[in-house]
C-alpha cells in the first residue's frame, strides 16, 4: 500500500490532517467550519464522553438540557461576557422559507421580532434559569452538567481543534459561598487533568489565565494546558470561577440560613471534542493514529492469515476462541475476518487507525500452539504461546496505557525551560515548548510579548516554587515564573 | 402539602403540565417553543437513549454526528423532501453581532451569501456525505445512527409532544438493495416496537402511513402508534423506506459487484423526546407521574422516619444495610437522608417523581425487623420484614413493569372497536380510542374524515385478518379496515 500519510517532520500540519482522514475520524462538510464525525471519531468521543460523565456524576452533578437558542437581548445582560463572546455568532432572523423557482428563498414576512443566537455557551440561557430554580439556601448547590452542540462562527479552522460547530459538555454550578464556588471550580480542574493523564495519557500543566486570556464574564479561570508533538500547546480544558457576576446580570439571589438576601455564586467548565485534536498530537506518529488503550473502541484486533478457503477455516476456528478469552477479559475485540481484503492491507488499515494491539494467526501458528502479537505504539512484533492470551494482552494494555503517558511526559519535560533574559527567550521560543519566565504582571508586557515572539501566557502555576524575580522584559518586579508558549 | 395536580378528569391538558411540572421534569424556556430539561427529566432521557443506543448497536449500528446547519440549496434538491419539511425552520443569514446602545445588534455587513438552515432533520447533508463515502458494494450497507437536536419551527408548543427543538436519534442507512433496506426498515420498526413495550410499558399497533401522513421524500412509512389515556393516539416513532428518492437526489450510485453503476437504497428512522410525553400519558395518575421500573432514574427510595437525633442515628443505622443490599442487587435505590424535609413532604415528592417502589422504615420498624412498603402504581402499602428485602424487591419491580405494561394494554384493548357505518363512526370518535372501519385508499376520502370527524388515519395495519369490505364513506371497495384516531 502506498503511504498515504505525509511524514510530521515534513509538513505536521498536512500529516495532522493525513491521520484524521486515513483513521477516518472526521471530514470537512459542504458548511464551512463544520466537521461530520465520522463513525470511528464518534466512537472515542463516547469513551471519552463515558468517563467524562461518569467522573462528573462522582462528584455530585447531574446532566440536563437548555435551549440551542439564545435571544440577542440575553448576551447584553453581562457585559464582560458579550465583550468576550458575543460577536461572531450565527444569528436567526427568519423564521421560514417559501417556494421560488427551482427551490426556496427565505419568507421575508418571517422577519422575528428579536434574533435569536446559536448558544455561543450557556451561561446567560441557564442563569435565566437558575433565578427561577434558587429561592433559598436549600435550593443550593445546584451541580449541572450540560452535553450539547455550541457554534463560534470562526474564520480560520480546522478539524477538531477549532471547527465552527463543535460538542462539549459545560458545567454550570452555582453556589451559597465563594469558597465552595472557588473549591467547584478546582475540583474539576482536577477531575480535567485526571482524565487527560489517567485517560487520555497527556500530561498536562494546570494553572490560572491571565485577565487577557481568562473566559468573558469569569473572575478566574483555571486550565490545563497540553503540549504537542510541534512544540505547540494546546489549552485541553477550562474550569471558571465567576464570582457574582451572572448572578448579579440575571438578578439570581437566594435567603440564606439567617433570612438575609445574597446573591449567588457560580462556576463553568468545559471540555470539547478539541481534546481528540490533543489526543491525536501527543501520540500519533507517520504511520497514523496510536490511541491509549482506555479510550481506543477497539483495543484488540485479530487478523486471520491463510490461502485458501480450508486454510481460513482452520485459521477462524482457532482466532474465535482467542477472542472470546479476551472479551471475557472485557478487552474490546474485534476479529478481522472480511474475505475481500488482504492481510497487508488490514496491517494498515489497523495501524491507521491506532488500534493498540494486534494479533494476527496463521496455519504455522496454528500447529505451533502460537500467535503474532503487534503493538501499535511500538511498532514491536513477537511470536508467543496462544495460551494464556488474555492474561498477557490484558497487563500489556495496561503497559501501553503507561508508556505513552510516559512517552508523552518525557517529551513535555524535556521541552520545558526555564529563561532569565528575553533574549534568550526569544531564542528559545523558535524552538517551541514550553518557557517558564518572570513577567511584570502587566498585560502590556503580555501583548508585547506576544507582538514580539507569537508567545502567549499560557498559565500561572498555582503553586510555584519558583522564586521571586525580575520580569524579562521591563525588570520590574515578578512574584513568580509564568508559563510561555506559541499555541494552538 | 396542598394538592397541586389537577385531576385528569378535570382538565386533562393542565393535567399533563401539571405532572411535568411537580416531577421537575422540564419547563418552558424564555425561547419561544424551547423547553429546559431538567436533571429528572434528562436522567429519563439518559436511560432511553441508553436502552436504544444498545439495541441500535446490537442491529449493527454506529453512532456518527453531521452538521447543525444545512445550505438552503441543499433542502431544494429532493422535491417531496423540501416541500413537505422546508418550510417552517430557523434560518441564518447574519454571522456577527456588533455593539450598540445598551446591547447589541445585528451587523448587517454580516450577512451570509447563503444562508443556513438549523436541521429539521438530516437526510440532506448526511446523504450529500454518503455520496463522498460509498463507490463500491463492499462500503455497503452504511447503518448509521445521530444522536442530535433538531428544530422545527413549530406554532402551537406543548412540552415533550411538540417543541421547537427537540433531542432525538435519527438512524440513516444505505444499502445495496431494495429488499435489504425494506427489511432494515422493517427491522428498525420492531425496534421501535420492542422499546416501547418492553422498557415504555407502552403498548403499541404498528403499520404503514398512508400517502398523505408519510414523510416526505420516504416510500413507505412504517410508524408505531400509542393510545393515550385521553383516547387520543401519539405517534411514537417512525421508519422510513426512502427508496432511491435521496440517492437520485444527491448522485449516490454504487459498482455492484458485476461493475454496474446503481443508485443506492435507503432508510431513515428516528424517535424522539416526544417520547416522554407517551410515557407521561401512558401510566401517570392524579397524583403525578408513574415511571416503568426498567427506566426510572431512581427505582427505590428509602424514607427514615424519626423523632429526635438518636432516633434519626438508630433507623438509619437499620436503613442503610438495606440500601446496600438493593444496590448490590443492581437495583437503583437512594436513601433519602435530607433532614430539612419532614416524611409526609418527602412522600409526595417521591410520587409526583413516580419513583416505583418506597421503602419507609422508623423506629418500630427497628425493632421488629420489618419495613413499609409502598408501590407508587397502585398505592398499595405492606408491612413486611426486612429480611430477603433485594430479592423480594427486585421480583416487585418486575410485576410493576410487568403490570403497568398489562394495565395500559388492557386500557388500549377496550378502547379499539370497529365501526361500519360512517354514522357509526361519527358517533363513536367522539369517545376517543383506536377505531378500525374500511377506507377506499383515496385521499379524498381521508380528507373528508379529517375535515368532518378530526380523526385522521394513524395507520395501515402490515398483516390485518381483516375482511375486504366497502369504505365506510364512499362504498366503494377496501381492502382492510384501517386505523383511525384523534391524535397529537
Ligand atoms: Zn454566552
Ligand atoms: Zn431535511
Amino acid at each position: 500500500m502506498a503511504k498515504r500519510i505525509t511524514n510530521r517532520s515534513e509538513d505536521y500540519s498536512q500529516w495532522y490532517l493525513d491521520v484524521i482522514k486515513e483513521a477516518q475520524l472526521a471530514e470537512h462538510s459542504p458548511v464551512r467550519g463544520c466537521m461530520v464525525i465520522r463513525p470511528t471519531g464518534y466512537a472515542l468521543w463516547e469513551n471519552m464522553k463515558g468517563a467524562l460523565d461518569q467522573m462528573f456524576k462522582e462528584t455530585g452533578h447531574e446532566n440536563a438540557y437548555f435551549p440551542l437558542f439564545i435571544p440577542k437581548s440575553f448576551l447584553s445582560k453581562e457585559a464582560q461576557h458579550v465583550e468576550g463572546f458575543a460577536k461572531e455568532c450565527a444569528v436567526i432572523t427568519h423564521s421560514r422559507l417559501q417556494s421560488a423557482e427551482g427551490g426556496v428563498e427565505v419568507d421575508p414576512e418571517s422577519r422575528l421580532d428579536e434574533e435569536l443566537i446559536v448558544r455561543p455557551t450557556s451561561e446567560t440561557i441557564i442563569w435565566d434559569s437558575y433565578r427561577n430554580w434558587i429561592q433559598s439556601y436549600r435550593d443550593l448547590p445546584i451541580l449541572i452538567n450540560q452535553w450539547a452542540n455550541v457554534v463560534r462562527w470562526e474564520m480560520r479552522t480546522r478539524l477538531f481543534l477549532r471547527t465552527m460547530e463543535f460538542l462539549w459538555q459545560e458545567g454550570h454550578t452555582a453556589h451559597a459561598t465563594e469558597k465552595e464556588a472557588v473549591e467547584e471550580a478546582e475540583q474539576m480542574l482536577e477531575v480535567y487533568r485526571t482524565f487527560a493523564e489517567e485517560y487520555m495519557a497527556m500530561p498536562v500543566v494546570t494553572g490560572l489565565k491571565t485577565e487577557s486570556e481568562r473566559f468573558a464574564g469569569a473572575v478566574d479561570t483555571y486550565c490545563i494546558e497540553a503540549l504537542m508533538q510541534d512544540g505547540k500547546a494546546l489549552q485541553a480544558g477550562t474550569s471558571h470561577f465567576l464570582g457574582q457576576n451572572f448572578a448579579k446580570a440575571f438578578d439570581v439571589k437566594f435567603q440564606d440560613r439567617n433570612g438575609e438576601h445574597r446573591y449567588v455564586w457560580a462556576t463553568s467548565w468545559g471540555v470539547s471534542t478539541r481534546l481528540i485534536g490533543g489526543l491525536i498530537m501527543t501520540h500519533s506518529d507517520d504511520n497514523g493514529l496510536v490511541l491509549p488503550p482506555k479510550l481506543a473502541p477497539v483495543q484488540v484486533v485479530i487478523v486471520p492469515i491463510y490461502r485458501d478457503d480450508e486454510q481460513r477455516e482452520t485459521v477462524l476456528e482457532y482466532a474465535r476462541p482467542i477472542q472470546e478469552s479476551l472479551k471475557e477479559k472485557g478487552i474490546t475485540v474485534k476479529l478481522d475476518n472480511r474475505d475481500n481484503y488482504k492481510p497487508g492491507w488490514k496491517f494498515a488499515e489497523h495501524e491507521a487507525k491506532g488500534i493498540p494491539v494486534r494479533i494476527a494467526v496463521g496455519p504455522r501458528d496454528v500447529e505451533n500452539g502460537n500467535l503474532e502479537l503487534a503493538r501499535r505504539d511500538t511498532l514491536e512484533k513477537s511470536i508467543i504461546p496462544a495460551a494464556g492470551i488474555s492474561e498477557h494482552v490484558s497487563e500489556l494494555l495496561e503497559t501501553i496505557q503507561a508508556e505513552l503517558y510516559g512517552a508523552a511526559k518525557k517529551r513535555m519535560d524535556e521541552n520545558t525551560r526555564e529563561v532569565d533574559s528575553y533574549e534568550e527567550f526569544k531564542k528559545e521560543i523558535e524552538n517551541g515548548g514550553f518557557i517558564y519566565a518572570h513577567w511584570d504582571g502587566s498585560a502590556e508586557t503580555e501583548l508585547r510579548i506576544k507582538e514580539e515572539t507569537k508567545a502567549t501566557i499560557r498559565l500561572i502555576p498555582l503553586n510555584s516554587d519558583s522564586a521571586e524575580g525580575a520580569c524579562m522584559v521591563t525588570g520590574k518586579p515578578s512574584k513568580q515564573k509564568v508559563l510561555f508558549a506559541r499555541s494552538y
